[in-house]
């Protein structure tokens, strides 16, 4: 992947406003209404907090943008890369209703895109002053925009594969016998802030039993001799950007069972990986992955679809599901994460970022995907 | 304060469906609809990740209440304090549409009541498996609930408060010229985890002329001798109640006119937690606040309201602010936090989270109020 620079004005291009309105008139949309969240993030760059008072982006179809803000919020606002767009900011007083400004502001409208993460609080608030508008997700113009990952996007997306591989070479440090996943986690979790993240999105550690829950919480459980360990760690880069990577390791000599369905999953996956290119269907990369471990044996065991889209969020279109028709294009960035899970006695889960290039895919993880076997 | 337990069993009471149930008949609705976030915990004591996949507890006005919950996340649900409730779990597998499922056990309804932070992509799927159905805020219905803190909660905040405490003591060791504010947050949110909060929830460090920015982001400015800083501070405790204290600390002596409004905003911060009794209104405890900073010339630099309440959200109901005429009740809690902000100068802040008793308000932050001098 070639190194792109990762300002702002790079990643946040001062375009994309204009981008976006065009996209809100072609979708027969009237205007986007953006609360703090990644879909605000990625048309402005402003990592705004998520608080009660309303922060707002409103992108008409025609008519200039401009963005809402709580007046505390404003030096916060003009410090953001939002700030480079030349748009308005409306700042609000304590006792002044923004939801009835940006009504006034926008005029009569019949359709309205709302941020798929605005909350419930604003949205009804929305419909009381909008009530002949009818509401849709913001998502419906976005995500295509959002899906097609930039040069600068796909650069710090691996960026964030780098930090986090540099996090998996490490834990073989910190999981030793007679230690708990709490203990190893807190110890991972530093080493993603110290690699270069921004913030630690999740850590599971899933030792023996607890592997075989493909979403264990870090609990109190001591890691035994000969157990094997499911390491799933991702973060936020200052980018915005996110990682994401699973490895597999064992405290030990792994028992036989474990190690015969590890190799399968292993083809699994490569498998998986190899299918992506521009043209597939996203449930047919679940397919490829899905097929071999249905063949050895273990069907029932992979309880799960096979990826999520990564970017601005951990979890985000496209999701690589039966039943998702949607066909992949260059620039899609995604998880490829097959796993065979058995109750009670362990589990594994291999997970590499994966972005659909010109004619196959490319991962930004490259530690190894074999069991890391640790003393 | 007394102390009183904190164990899953006193803070979410397994009799809390029930009664929620109950004011949800009341209110006039048909269900409530809580996916992932204060309102679920506050009812189940669940802590559920914030996922793209459906988590929500159905809570109807007649009938027994259910959770929805991804099959994937069944074993962390099985976990949580919600299994003690005897309400029925019910898993769905990846290509199930978990939407269509709640409103075919909910048959027809007129009125549900969403989480009031439920995402816009979940409230408008609701809204088109139950086109008929009027959509309001659950917080119409839990707010009276959750304003009014149980002995238990109260014990909650106090722990929380006695936590934040302890990291404010900590600041003067911390906080030297020749220092970053960030690096002196770094310090600080190292000490918000070590002093038994389970998350960092805002660290703002604000020095010199960023002390006049209320919501002020940690920057790479360094501290100078002679410059006031303002810190404000909060977390999340593992019993999921939150923390947030602000005091003032100045690197060496402090400006002539910075000692000159501190004095008035500690009378005023004064004035507002003695006004604090049931009976007051919200409104008429920020006037407390307002006069006496008003009165001293300084009530163009008070530029925000005097507080919020606080509980499993930072900033949740009431709003301590000019027209709400909500009248304060026993366990209703909230910080009052007026500030005098000099732009381009610098700023102050003082900030107690307060409980209103049977007779007066009692504070659970007990650091001194002065302004504290470092070397």
């Amino acid at each position: 992947m070639t190194t792109t620079s990762l300002e702002p004005s790079d990643l946040y291009p001062t375009t994309r406003p204009a981008a976006v309105s065009e996209a809100v008139e072609r979708a027969g949309l009237d205007a986007l209404l953006l609360t703090p969240g990644p879909d605000l993030r990625y048309v402005t760059g402003y990592d705004a907090l998520p608080l009660e008072r309303l922060t707002c982006l409103v992108v008409p179809a025609s008519g200039e943008p401009f963005l809402m803000v709580p007046r505390l919020e404003l030096p916060a606002a003009e410090h953001s890369p939002a700030s480079r767009l030349g748009i308005e900011f409306v700042a609000w007083d304590e006792t002044e209703d923004p939801y009835a400004e940006v009504a006034r502001r926008l005029g009569p409208v019949a359709r309205v895109g709302l941020a798929d993460r605005m909350w419930a609080m604003q949205s009804l608030r929305f419909r009381a002053v909008m009530p002949e508008a009818e509401q849709v997700l913001a998502g419906s113009v976005l995500r295509d925009l959002r899906m097609r990952k930039s040069p600068a996007e796909k650069a710090a997306l691996a960026e964030a594969g780098a930090a986090i591989d540099a996090v998996h070479n490490l834990v073989p440090q910190f999981l030793k016998a007679g230690r708990t996943e709490r203990e190893v986690g807190k110890d991972i979790a530093e080493a993603i802030i110290d690699s270069g993240h921004a913030r630690v999105d999740f850590v599971i550690v899933g030792s023996g039993p607890n592997g075989a829950s493909p979403h264990a919480e870090l609990s109190d459980r001591v890691i035994r001799p000969g157990e094997p360990v499911v390491v799933d760690i991702g973060g936020v880069m200052p980018s915005g950007y996110c990682s994401d990577s699973t490895r597999n390791y064992c405290v030990g000599e792994p028992p036989a069972d474990y190690v015969a369905y590890y190799e399968v999953l292993k083809r699994a996956q490569e498998a998986a990986c190899a299918h992506v290119r521009p043209g597939v269907r996203c449930e047919s990369v679940d397919a490829a992955a899905r097929e071999v471990i249905t063949e050895a044996g273990y069907g029932e065991y992979f309880v799960h679809r096979t990826g999520h889209g990564i970017g601005l969020e951990t979890h985000e279109e496209p999701y690589i599901v039966a039943g998702n028709t949607e066909e992949l294009r260059p620039g899609f960035a995604f998880s490829v994460e097959p796993g065979i899970y058995l109750p009670g006695r362990h589990g594994a889960r291999i997970e590499d970022i994966v972005v659909c290039g010109e004619t196959a895919g490319e991962r930004v993880n490259h530690t190894t995907r074999d069991l890391v076997v640790v003393d």
